[in-house]
């Protein structure tokens, strides 16, 4: 949908260019995770996502190894996924489009991106890059809790997204260690109970065990 | 819908409130405001909102009159509708709906903060508290993006919320007015905009004159 038909310009370039951007990223609405709201009526998408993990950036910051600024992560959070308002959200378990991922995901952040003022545009790009570096304490904070919020709503779920995965085929506990293993690094305390709550993922058959 | 059956405890308490309150606070996503989507397809909620809202911080923060801790309101602006989880959203041009919201609001808070440990439980009243109070710099730019955020969303559905109202009566150009004269105050060249748009709004007859 084109939204520009809708738009009431003002008599401030910057400000109109600010509106606009504000109307453009509220498609992230209907961007749609693979991932079940808790109450699992329905998929979750990218505004709510990146919403609960900011909220979870307030929260968690004692488990991390490293001092962390949890208002820097938390900007990092609200931006992270923007770029799949045109690049779409890529599942975390899916090998096919995970290589095409970084390249669809560049072309959407010019796009995007380019709808503001130059040096904001240059801002929130900032925030996107770091976070996916994943190079600072700030970044890594961040990675955490977006592996983290996912887990624990699959934990909710009973397994939802994991018995569901590519095709029909159920994910492995591998799969998801690999995945986890950030945390393990970057905030061990919680790791812990991820690693108990796969144990019981394996038991109960949400996971498979290889 | 009671999400505790589903839970997998650690063996830290601190850690299992956080979880709860993460899995409390998803209920945000079935928090439905008056405000369309600006693609229309449904109404907004209140996760959608907040993390909306929280981006727009990044964006504004120049047209502000006194100095802002961009950061400090966001994350007031992510945690400042939480109470509306049990107090649901109270739709502001509803004047019954307001007489009761304060109280409504308290029972919410204390029910839903005490599932945090106790001075996160604080930390995130603190925060709401702020922003209810409108008493600093970062409460009232914070306040500004709460009420402009909803105006645009109406002025790209073409008046859609104050088209349909309270029982299908219109809103009035002196109701939006009283309601976005923070702006006037606190962000006068954004509020020349809302002033233009107020007047297209009143010619195509989305809002009442009078």
């Amino acid at each position: 949908m084109d939204f520009d038909k809708f738009f009431i310009p003002s008599s401030n370039i910057r400000l109109d260019a600010q509106l606009k951007f504000t109307a453009e990223i509220d498609k992230m609405t209907s961007v749609y995770r693979k991932t079940l709201l808790i109450d699992r009526s329905r998929a979750e998408n990218d505004a709510e996502h990146s919403w609960h993990i900011a909220v979870m950036a307030l929260l968690f910051e004692e488990y991390a190894v490293e001092k962390v600024d949890l208002r820097h992560a938390m900007e990092m959070l609200i931006v992270h996924d923007l770029v799949e308002i045109y690049a779409g959200d890529t599942f975390a378990y899916d090998p096919e489009g995970n290589k095409t991922k970084a390249a669809r995901e560049e072309e959407s952040a010019r796009k995007l991106f380019s709808i503001l003022p130059e040096e904001q545009g240059r801002l929130i790009r900032a925030l996107w890059e770091e976070f996916d570096s994943r190079s600072t304490p700030d970044a890594r904070y961040a990675d955490c809790l977006d592996k983290l919020q996912p887990f624990f709503h699959n934990i909710m779920t009973e397994g939802y997204t994991w018995r569901n995965a590519i095709a029909g085929k159920r994910t492995s506990r591998q799969q998801v260690e690999k995945r986890m293993s950030v945390l393990k690094e970057f905030m061990p305390e919680v790791h812990k109970w991820v690693e108990h709550a796969m144990d019981i993922a394996v038991q109960k058959g949400w996971l498979l065990e290889q």
